[in-house]
């Protein structure tokens, strides 16, 4: 069965303050890390897809990603297809 | 001055259990999206480095990320260079 993995990156829209990624950002120095202008810390979903990803898939996966794993009110996410993987032949 | 966006995805080694990833893999059926065999949740650091992202850069970058931004004990990392703007003509 083709499976394919869709990664599903979800980032706090530019906009707002990210306390997380400003406190990395600020250790860096100290650690001895210097020219990081800014840092940004969000999340990734790696999903595991069983059967054929089509544009009915990727749509579902959008409204899913949209409605569960971001937050849109004060988060931005991409969906990107990264691997598709086929047991046979298959584009 | 060159601002380039490098890309830190840090997620828990295949073997380690991923509780979150778990969760939201549980959740989808009920909020009625089927056919996603697995999650796994990770985090995924922007950062904006100043300056070029050389050989040096990156592999600065690279110990950031394997001494600070990954457990590496029990996460994998990947580094990648995704955006490139220069102010000027370049590549």
């Amino acid at each position: 069965m083709p499976v394919a993995r869709v990664v599903v990156d979800v980032m706090l829209k530019p906009e707002i303050l990210d306390p997380q990624g400003q406190a990395v950002q600020r250790a860096l120095p100290r650690l001895g890390f210097a020219g990081i202008a800014d840092v940004r810390q969000g999340k990734r979903f790696e999903l595991e897809v069983e059967g054929p990803v089509d544009d009915a898939a990727l749509a579902r996966i959008h409204e899913m990603a949209e409605t569960f794993l971001a937050n849109t009110v004060i988060e931005d996410f991409t969906v990107k297809v990264e691997s598709t993987e086929t047991a046979g032949a298959s584009s």
